[in-house]
């Protein structure tokens, strides 16, 4: 049994010994260091750019600008309004203006310096409210409001319903701007081999980043190889298309010299960011503790350009209704230009933003209706059975079943110790719930070989950026074919090695590439017997394969006893596991995902009313997982998640002046350290019998803010709407409370 | 159609502009120099092998000797008695000792002067029938007689058939020991990254390498990668392995650092020659023109170690036998240890030793019994239906057509006009004809990924050597998917990227790679009607796919839009084919080969009575080729075999004194040039109604030196059986026909 057993991860040895081959550490003989040039402003007419004493630079290679590029060089998933360096135009400050190939660091930043640049400087709008106004300017002409999506669901007649309310809610939240903050920053390396094109990406997407390329260069997706070595992290940041169509197009400058282009921090503030957001949410309760409608209005800061967000925006009109029975519910989810970096997917995609704000609410409704925030959860929570707004049937859904045990190890803590030197301490706890749906069209392949020594290997499009991912795969085939754990090896990504995946984001490979992975194996078990057949004199039908053998029921052989038997050194079998799902694009309805993501978490806070400071004291967190791969590595997600939530919940939020980043580095914009973890950490992973396996990267993160914001109100009585909730806004509520 | 079509070879422009990667070109990071320290003794113990001095030598990183290496570190096809380096005992000039690997050329070569080696000489021993006398040094303790393997035939009462004779015929005939030449040397470099192997060889069989390393190294498979590129030539000397597990146990001692070892022209001729044979031919024929019997003896000599010569030897016996109806036949076919390096695999293997013996004594019997040698040969052939001397049953063989082909395109041409300063010259015509099993037991995978942009990429193990094999499955691929030859891409050989293929060997690719390309092909065409069925509501069973569509009666879908329409953005499918053959080992009666391999030649020669001078005025050269994939293509093989038959024929033999090879340079060891190519060259590949794909690699190349002596005898009237025939032997045998 290879499933269930908390084996280490397959190169935590490497990863201990600082051995693992990230890309930042890639050298390719002859390559060269790109460097790029950024705009300056945050939306402008380019009037020059001039590279002629930057050429001079000693060291210097090549400089690529918007010059070279042609009317294919734009990209965007849905939306092509993205250049690979500006042409024109550019839309915020940041964005790339021109690249340099050097030999060397300093040889490309002194030639940075010397590109002269002139801009022809246009009025700028950076909120998405604002950019939605008459008279805001305009980014794209296409889109004259700066609106480029408007999802809808329209489900029940939100108005009647309303009427039927005894009490009407409504409350706006916002989430500012903040960063996936991953510590392996974007990274890539391009090489032209003749007409040839091999890219060496961080990237948790490389057939998406193949086919753009492809799109953008007019080549064969069959020329172009995407090699993706270990992430150190990417939380949604390396989702989508980043730095690849740039580095791939200075590389063409370079007559085959490879060229690697590293961020600096500063650099990762502007080259994807979470969607800043700001939801309202008009909810109608009656005195039952029913709901009856809910309406939902939610602008989205795109950034500068589109990017990802037609894909994130319906997923988040989705994710913004709740895991509550709610009969009629209507949703808006607006996507709007902005002059800031684009914005992309963040861990718990949109769910972080609209979790926040719909477990706010249900705090703020439970109180001022007098109903306990935990009972009035579990009321209305689903059950499988019930009916989404989408109008589908919820199968396999165990929201109470998270709460409870949230709850349950929050309640049956004995009371902590004091903490020293917080004597103006006061303590309360608060809940959080959250319900996502994962991507929902998607494929994965997994092709498995088993060489005549019964080693395996694996080979798969899974990116493996630091959650374990090639591990929890080598369990599953392991387990699925019957071999060793340690007899498994995965290889991949590269998209000339192993076979198609959508992507790696979601939480969807464990289910998804698993399911590959199983059937990859079934495949190559009905081979086996297939061959072992005449060797056992035993009809295929009668065989079995388990334990690394072929049995029949007297005799058995091995797996590399088979293959040896019948000459073969090796074969190579696949499997492929696919979903679609798809939603009226006028109404919303339909199937919006193969399966939900369930979590929750309990959390203990103490605010000490004199500093406003907030220390987390006890978090239990939940999630429903299915059929566990890893024990241990999955509390260690769960446990990642709370740490990793507690940043937008408590400190993370990239400040800005005139659309420029004030606070682009891991000092002025802190993330959670070891300090900030806990006093009391706790995970639950809730198995069902017969669960399918579930990737739970994500279902404990969205819980975290509202789950501390509704802790805050049961210490000291004040309600947070915008996150984060700092010291500074306590402390500025709790004054405005006492003097009304 | 792309079967049929003469396209241009896949990489042909870039072999026209010199930018074909060779492995010698290859450059890698921090890459060393290897080079091989070799043994300057015949037959030694090694009392010492001492690098202290070496090891000052600036530049050097490692040096590699026998005390390196485990009792694992031995290796051979069947017997694993050469050693990665010598460890206590050197059996040939030119074994490797020791490796350096250094930061450069210079640097090696001067620390190769500097080890300091001891031997104690032992008594050597050069020629295999000098080699079973009794009193002859024994080069293996396990052989004492230095016999190392003894393949019977025995088919019939062969003392009876005798006895049936009118009369026997005894005739010995001798190859020398000879160069493959490819103009590409052996190339390996290897990198160790932890304990995962990455080897880049210049060779035929990459699954070989990888399985043998993986033996010598004690890791697993599916650690190791075996990379090819594209080959300069191999013709056979690449067939097995060579310095592949040198290269690897040296990159082992440098901390990472890859070494690469490219072998000097010196170096190539104690690496791997052709089998010199000695070969017996007893044959009795009756007065009416036909056989009773043939005994055949062969002696093998294998060099130092049996590397490949246990595979190979059995296989000369089947080869030695000839395309004639022989109702009983004995063959002992015998491998010899002697004091010369190791034998290998030669284009046409042990056919252009065998077809040399019994060609020329089909002429000797002809010409002795009053008959005409090819009436002689077309009374006697092989038809479908005839039973072989294993007592298998021939199908699809086509010997008479071949024959006839090239007597025909002899015959029906007007005499040529006399060549200038060719006063003496008498001319003469000859034929030859052979009949080749290929090998047997064997087995080649193919993979097929179907972009959604229609672009294929084909993943196969078959190695491009030159002979257009890659240009060949582009070809079949395309023909059995319908889609466009310009469409196809082909990868590989990587042995983590491409799937199982035995070797690329004795013109088996075009048929076995091919079968298992067409399976591939048929599972893409499987699944993309299974994906088409829904989008064109109709049956799967309803459906075809050709020329890139899947099409109904009434509409068709395009391939690439039907992996849209499905959300893929690309498929994969794979396919394999296999053979199995087995000969009963006391006897060899059972089944030898999948297919035979045909081919025949017609030649017309003029002698220089007063030089001995040799002029090939034409050649017609036919075979047999099922189906034809490129015809072109299949023109030039034909071509080529013939020019590269000429040089064993009239020019090549390795000279040696005390076992140390003296020509070793293309200077002193000549090879065709194209001033050797014939006046008249002409070429016809015969095919046959739904023949299968073949690959004709071999088939015009072993009669070649048969043709020439049968047609110098006509000329002259005197008959060698000894290779090369030079101009010296000519005159010798003309001295002593004049002077009885």
């Amino acid at each position: 049994m290879a499933i269930g057993r908390s084996v280490p991860m397959l190169d935590s040895v490497a990863r201990v010994k600082g051995e693992v081959d990230y890309l930042v550490n890639l050298r390719l003989l002859n390559m060269l260091v790109g460097k790029i040039v950024r705009s300056q402003s945050p939306h402008a007419k380019l009037l020059k750019v001039d590279t002629t004493s930057a050429l001079q630079v000693p060291g210097v290679v090549a400089i690529l600008t918007g010059a070279d590029l042609g009317a294919s060089a734009f990209y965007g998933a849905a939306i092509k309004d993205q250049g690979v360096v500006a042409v024109d135009r550019v839309r915020y400050v940041g964005e790339p203006i021109a690249a340099i190939a050097a030999e060397s660091l300093d040889a490309a930043e002194e030639a940075a310096l010397l590109i002269d640049v002139e801009y022809e400087e246009m009025s700028s709008v950076f909120d998405a409210r604002e950019a939605i106004q008459s008279g805001a300017p305009t980014l794209h002409e296409k889109y004259p409001n700066n609106v480029f999506i408007h999802s809808r669901l329209r489900h029940g007649d939100v108005e009647a319903a309303f009427a039927e309310a005894d009490e009407i809610f409504e409350d706006t939240f916002t989430s500012p701007l903040a960063q996936q903050s991953s510590l392996e920053p974007h990274v890539t390396a391009a090489r032209w081999d003749g007409e040839q094109l091999t890219v060496w990406a961080a990237t948790q997407a490389p057939y998406m980043v193949r086919r753009v390329l492809s799109e953008i260069f007019g080549i064969e997706q069959n020329k172009i190889r995407v090699i993706v070595p270990s992430l150190g992290g990417a939380y949604g940041g390396k989702g989508h298309i980043r730095i690849e169509p740039l580095a791939a197009a200075m590389a063409r400058k370079t007559n085959g010299r490879p060229v690697k282009f590293v961020l600096s921090r500063a650099e990762e503030f502007v080259t994807v960011t979470k969607h800043a957001a700001s939801i309202t949410l008009k909810t109608g309760v009656k005195r039952d503790g029913t709901f009856t409608a809910r309406q939902v209005t939610i602008y989205w800061n795109g950034g500068a350009y589109a990017d990802a967000s037609p894909l994130l925006i319906p997923q988040g009109m989705v994710r913004s209704v709740g895991p509550y029975r709610i009969p009629a519910v209507h949703v808006d989810s607006i996507g709007v230009y902005t002059n800031l970096p684009p914005a992309g997917a963040y861990r718990g995609a949109m769910s972080s933003q609209t979790t926040w704000a719909y477990e706010s609410q249900m705090d703020i409704i439970a109180r001022r209706m007098g109903w306990d925030p935990l009972e009035f959860r579990l009321g209305n929570l689903f059950v499988s059975g019930d009916q989404f707004a989408t109008g589908e049937t919820l199968h396999d859904v165990h929201f109470v079943e998270c709460l409870e045990e949230a709850a349950k190890a929050m309640n049956a803590s004995s009371p902590l110790a004091p903490i020293p030197k917080m004597g103006q301490g006061k303590r309360g706890r608060g809940y959080g719930v959250m319900m996502k749906s994962t991507v929902s069209t998607s494929k994965s392949q997994a092709r498995m070989k088993l060489d005549d020594d019964g080693t395996l290997t694996l080979f798969t499009s899974t990116v493996e950026m630091g959650q374990g991912a090639h591990t929890a795969m080598a369990q599953i085939a392991a387990e699925a074919l019957g071999t060793a754990f340690e007899m498994v090896r995965v290889v991949g990504p590269d998209t000339e090695i192993t076979p198609f995946d959508s992507t790696t984001s979601a939480s969807r490979s464990t289910n998804m590439m698993g399911n590959a992975v199983l059937a990859a194996s079934a495949a190559v078990k009905k081979k086996l017997i297939e061959l072992a057949a005449p060797l056992l004199e035993t009809p295929a039908e009668e065989l079995r394969a388990e334990n690394g053998k072929v049995l029949a029921n007297e005799a058995f052989i091995p797996y590399a006893e088979i293959l040896k038997r019948n000459g073969l050194n090796s074969l190579e079998e696949s499997g492929e596991y696919s979903t679609a799902s798809k939603l009226d694009p006028e109404t919303g309805q339909g199937i919006s995902t193969p399966h939900w993501h369930q979590g929750a978490g309990a959390v203990e806070v103490e605010v000490d009313t004199e500093t406003g400071k907030i220390t987390i004291l006890r978090y239990t967190a939940s999630s429903f997982a299915g059929r566990i791969v890893n024990p241990r590595m999955a509390q260690l997600q769960n446990d990642g998640n709370v740490i990793f939530g507690l940043g937008p919940t408590l400190m993370e939020e990239m400040m800005l002046d005139g659309g420029q980043v004030t606070n682009p580095n891991l000092a002025d914009y802190p993330i959670p350290s070891i300090r900030d973890i806990p006093v009391e950490l706790v995970s639950v992973c809730i198995e069902s019998e017969e669960g399918e396996l579930h990737g739970i990267g994500e279902m404990t993160l969205p819980p975290v803010a509202p789950a501390v914001a509704n802790a805050i109100e049961d210490a000291v009585g004040v309600r947070i709407k915008d996150l984060p909730i700092t010291a500074e806004k306590i402390l500025q509520a709790l004054k405005e409370k006492s003097q009304p």
